[in-house]
């Protein structure tokens, strides 16, 4: 028990933002598929249930946090019951696979490279979350490095495939939206990097009540970011080439 | 123990107006969105993500107050649960960039002005909610001026850039909608105002049940102003605009 009040209410209060912020995110994509041509609804669709499954897991992720801490007269202390993490990884086991093939599907490629890339890609990501798990859940330093290490390799081959698969097809975007779709690109590599690192935080030392504080608030605010802000790209990139393709 | 039970009610009482207020909004503002041309579609969802934000935080804090209190035979004591009033900071942290970046997109400016100001704006609000948040919930009234001094930063420079920045793109819209479009650039500045004296309440002095009474009532009623009226406010801005636009 070394967590502070201070940092059980900064952890409280930032699963709360992201209950509202995934919330919020997939009322406005549900709305917004209204505004995009039909080559791009799906492509919203799945963009708003990534956020709303996301939304479902952190009102259970929040609901474990609370259960696990009771606060009586600004004292903390710890009921027993354990604060289930594992819910991070029933979330991502099916937001992941979701979200690579919104980005897939608002590039609107040919319909074999659209299924090819989709079930390539969606299989990887599932294999990496599946491969994670017995790491997560594992109390001993070796443990966690075997299954980081093999989750490590469709990460990689994912990665890669965004960066260089997905690079040709860029240049064949229309110039008003070559920009965003790099920056989703960008944003998706850029903030599952993240993942892996805090994976390795309690394998490197870090552990105590600041540890925890900059675990649960760093997986926050990455799939905020992986989630609703490139969620707000994906939709951005269909609104200009449905205006676009409405215009020529 | 200071707070009377006349002051309980009265604020458990505003908290539940709040939660009907910001509910209703949310409905309207949705239902409203297929009244305006396509360009004003977005300003309205975000409108209506606000009050439904603003509602679910409502909701929670409704919560939090009635299990900080106990109500046995008429008589009041406190439970021992800290009432959370951090939900306010979550909640801004989320709907003020975006009640910002409705009045922007309301306005219809070129595409780039559009990105560049919600940018601006939208983190400068970020910044100003994350600044007051440690001042919020410290003790000492040190810690609270500090802290407060610094949200004050970005707090000048978002009211400086809607009074002066935003001053010359009011000359370029519609004479039908000019004076709307100052009223809720008004009501922003001026119920912004009221959030940092309520904030320096309990450093000039003023405590107890009256102040904590005061404090909540006059959160509500500037969130009710800021959030639920302006939002009319955009609301007829984009009416009045999609049809001047659809007569021209």
């Amino acid at each position: 028990m070394n967590i502070t009040f201070a940092q059980y209410e900064l952890v409280y209060n930032a699963f709360s933002f992201a209950i509202a912020v995934m919330g919020a995110a997939t009322v406005f994509f549900f709305l917004s598929r209204s505004q995009v041509s039909p080559a791009y609804k799906t492509a919203l669709t799945l963009t708003g249930i990534v956020t709303g499954v996301a939304c479902y897991h952190y009102l259970r992720i929040f609901a474990s946090w609370e259960s696990a801490y009771a606060v009586t007269n600004g004292q903390l202390s710890l009921t027993g019951v354990k604060f289930n993490d594992a819910y991070r990884y029933v979330d991502w086991l099916l937001t992941v696979p979701l979200l690579l093939i919104e980005l897939i599907l608002v590039m609107r490629l040919t319909r074999a490279e659209t299924i090819a890339k989709s079930t390539k890609l969606g299989l990887l990501a599932a294999l990496m979350i599946v491969l994670g798990y017995p790491g997560e859940i594992a109390g001993d330093s070796g443990t966690r490095w075997l299954w980081w290490s093999l989750s490590m390799i469709p990460f990689t081959l994912i990665v890669v495939d965004l960066f260089v698969g997905l690079k040709s097809s860029i240049a064949t975007q229309p110039a008003s939206v070559r920009n965003l779709v790099s920056s989703a690109r960008l944003v998706t590599v850029l903030s599952w990097c993240f993942y892996p690192i805090v994976f390795v935080f309690p394998m490197i030392g870090f552990t105590g009540g600041s540890a925890t504080t900059a675990v649960q608030i760093g997986y926050t605010v990455c799939d905020i970011i992986s989630k609703a802000i490139f969620g707000v790209l994906i939709f951005n990139i269909a609104l200009r080439k449905s205006e676009a393709e409405h215009a020529s």
